[in-house]
């Protein structure tokens, strides 16, 4: 039985965090093989080059990216670039039937507008754009196994949306006075030289940035009013935490009904999740941190409510390159092709 | 000139965290004699025996806690206690004279009620802590200068009030809206081997705790309260960050005049703060890490606004150990004595 | 094929970090059963009392330690208890015919007297102690594969034994020359509230202990001798490094050949690991990074010569609680199976 | 009292960590003033563009470097440059006056052919060159206090040189034994955007570099060799360690008379270092850890004697921008200018 045949896959962009732990998570995945990473500025390397700890172990070569090459080879791409460059290849890949799962912001937005204001960059590949689908499994599973493309979610809102959901789903809050308070790892800010992330300067320190304006945001908003029924704006800070992997996303939101108490809430959560093999709900009085997701695709969710506040207080915790990456685009991945949505993910956290 | 007497100064509690920064500190203050530690558990150790790097720098013994003899010997003492000791041996020292700063619970709450329901502790001093100034030197100073006893605020809220004072004074924000999203490095937490504070558990980690239920939340309730002309009620949530020292606190509230912009509160800040040498205004579009404040007794304050949403954003940065602890007791002596409010205190973080 | 009957493994000590990642593993083994976890302090709770994020994941109860009815239940039994317990129920499951794999100290010595010495207890074992190989596969593999009690190695030593066995064991250095400056993380000193491993007091410090007199000098000594077939003594300083996981050993030892360079070591180290998977040599000019080894079974050895001093210097990597001890155990548990030595064990780390 | 008139003193290279520490150092100096902050690529930021925790505490701005001007202005100045850059300036500056503090390492070498041979930089500088004298204090005090130029140790020198110092002048050991295995945090690699001193590579990691070919080991050699009166070879070793600051170098070797027993060191040790206010013996049995050091100027050792081996062990700990930087110079500025060593340093480490 099994792997009689591997679906053949493909990375581009393999370079970065994200690209390294597709690697290694693709590597272990039962029903795929990992045929081929592309990248340009790494083009002709060895991935051991890049990691040297891979030497012997992935012996793949990171080739040029020719659109046409790849889809002739590979039956499932991932694209972990940089935003605005999937828009650029993703259509011929497309055509030429493979399923695309990009990681980048670029096919996450069903409303092209509000990808121009935020990103900055034109799009002339409406008509594909418009068959992408948000690949947040634990919302839209039955879109995404009928989808070709999918707009991978951004790291802070699949923290921020799995902890919200029920509660929008529901109308258990008044969404405006929802506030996402975020705190990543610095390896969400990718492999790159910036001061900001030496371990120097942001070791034994913390700070919010991009107050009132960060990417996510719309983001985070589409998907809100999409689940709320109407338009929907949303508070949200994100802070860089002496740590490399792992958000906590603390969610604040005033309840319509003050009667509701924490156990009521635990019961909703369960429920709405009760499909959801990786949304873990905390007992009563528990509240989730970063380690026990780091390592596993899990998302692990503490809910509180304050009687003195009638707030409702949500804390979901996630490892950032893994459900809020490359875990997450293989979920989606397992979605499209018929598997378990868990197959080839780890489960248990690396604790500690 | 200077120094033809120093005042002679104690510490009671001198083995923890707050109390080695006090020893610290106070060996460099100009105006100040440190003559006594006193401990309990410790009495009789050298306090080169907890901290083997103080060998030959401080030859003070740990004494036994007798407040006739603490107050025979010191001016100016300090209390450094778990919560609920305080108390039993302050009405002696108040009665000869020392003058008291106390840096646990007991003596911040001008409503004793409020102490016995979050501390669950009876009282008996009810004449002497209806004495007590809460020792903030920015929103007290005045006061902190006649009193004798001094309750010195939490380390949480330092920093959350620093924040929110101007808001709520001025009338500015709904004050129920307010929230703090509070984060901590561990040695919050003491000097004390709990396994949630072990290096292999807190590294790499982060989670809220105590939610909707943290005891600085009524010493923050009564500050604001006090400040708005009416009771406030609060939403509080502290989190554990993996780093040694430092509190960042992000408030968020709904601004009553939507019109108001960024560098209006700005003006409004450091025209409410310009007497406050400790209090640093960050320049529009920049906000504090942590890093910045550690090491020095100032606090960092950085202002966003949204329109999108209506709210104030603001962050401060301390340190816990030094504004929100051991610096700011020192902070409210130097008012209390008439110095510079500056005196012996550092002015440049420890950076990086 | 596969799994149509796995074979039932148990664990006695399963609260520790060593047992934790015994778990994580041997979950996800693919020819094993976990059915049993034994512990004396938490019996009767559930694991996911121990480690909360294992909830609805690990769902076996912690029970008493009655040797006889975990021989009756498991063909392997994983002993992770601190050192001198595994004495006193190892000859039973011996007895009963489990296989059994000890993580502790209890077995590591072919000669009981020097164990007695260096950890002050009493044995009276002999006869069984007298069965127990060297769990160190790349060493003792054919021995291992023939034995029902193994005594796995230290993490230190593991480390370092790597690093220096093919100097040795080919006589390529002069013994006595041998230094090893070994560096680890602070889950080595296990999940127990201890002041010094705090994050408040470990976290960016460094400092080495039980320098000249750590206990697993003469683990290390021992083997040492074996290889070189007379009596060696090494020294061997042990430092706690600010992180969670890892162990860099940095080997220092005299060439008896001066002419050799660098690459002829990695040559000769090549060659000695031949059949050992789990090793890898880095390129002529590398060096180890822990980081590369966390979260794998790997050991990445980097190799130096100093034609000035005419010393080697020799770098090794492992993840402390995999290679250093949990996946070592199962590593030895698939060679006394017969299976793949790799099986079950993670190969990639889980980088950055 | 004092103060009548403060010396004026400038700092050429300002933006870096030795550059910061500076600045904050001399600021609380009570007998200097700092008058001058120069920087090519910063020329004409005010140093609180570089750190923007600064702004309204140090209100200087960059300068252009023109050795005239500086000289005219400052009696004291401190160049805190990259390589081969001091050399260039240094001439002009010694010519018009102003006394010298190179923290580069320019002016360590009394042999320049040898600074040229590791550096790759010629010099036209040599008769200026011969002028300078090595900035360690506890050796060559005497001749900094008649110097005018002074060429400020490396980092690692420094903790190695203090470990090893009393053993090479008294003929304790037999030198070429000698091997220092050294640690240090990331704040060494300096303020620049590099891949590897990023926190998500560098934290949670450990790793040996230019193993057998560091800078420093001539710089070492230098020293030890006029110690023991005879050329010096020495193995080094650095490390990367993931904290932000502290060095701690962990040195062997074999004691020429294997009576010695670890006293009689700390007898030694105590006596050779007498004279020295910053250096601190530590208590038999006790090893230093460097958290004890940072924020702090002095350096603390620890001695152990293993009988087994016949070797020393001697740790030393420092702060590798205070000890080992920014702090040595200003006590050696303290030595030129007939102030007490200890003279506006900060004596008492930060802790925690």
């Amino acid at each position: 039985m099994g792997n009689l045949r591997r679906v053949p896959v493909g990375i581009v962009g393999a370079s970065g965090y994200g690209g390294v732990q597709l690697v290694r998570l693709l590597m272990d995945h039962p029903e795929v093989e990992l045929v081929y990473l592309g990248g340009e500025s790494s083009a002709g390397k060895t991935f051991a080059d890049l990691y040297p700890h891979l030497g012997n172990i992935v012996d793949l070569k990171i080739e040029a990216v020719d659109p046409e090459i790849i889809a002739s080879r590979c039956e499932v791409v991932f694209l972990s670039l940089p935003n605005g460059l999937a828009c650029q290849i993703t259509p011929q890949l497309i055509e030429k039937g493979s399923k695309v799962l990009d990681l980048s912001a670029d096919y996450r937005f069903s409303d092209l507008a509000t990808y121009i204001i935020w990103y900055g960059t034109q799009r002339s590949d409406r008509s594909i754009a418009a068959t992408a689908v948000y690949g947040l499994p634990e919302l839209y599973r039955d879109r995404i196994a009928e989808s070709q493309l999918i707009g991978c979610p951004g790291c802070y809102p699949t923290a921020s949306l799995l902890a919200l959901s029920p509660l929008l789903k529901q109308g258990l809050i008044v969404p405006e006075t929802a506030i996402i308070d975020a705190k990543s790892g610095t390896s969400g800010g990718g492999r790159q030289g910036k001061i900001n992330l030496l371990l120097a300067e942001a070791d034994n320190s913390l700070g919010a940035y991009n107050v009132a304006r960060h990417r996510h945001t719309p983001e985070i908003e589409q998907i809100c009013s999409d689940l709320a029924g109407h338009e929907v704006t949303i508070q949200f800070t994100p802070h860089l935490i002496p740590m490399v992997r792992g958000i906590l996303a603390t969610v604040y939101a005033t309840l319509r009904d003050p009667g509701l108490v924490r156990d009521d809430l635990i019961t909703i959560y369960t429920a709405f999740y009760r499909n959801s093999p990786w949304v873990k709900i905390c007992h009563s009085g528990t509240y989730p941190q970063t380690k026990w997701a780091c390592g596993s695709n899990a998302c692990y969710i503490g809910i509180e409510v304050d009687p003195r506040t009638g707030r409702v207080i949500v804390m979901s915790a996630i490892d950032n390159l893994i459900k809020g990456q490359a875990g997450q685009a293989i979920q989606c991945m397992n979605v499209m092709l018929g598997w378990d949505e868990t197959l080839g993910l780890p489960k248990v956290g690396f604790y500690p």
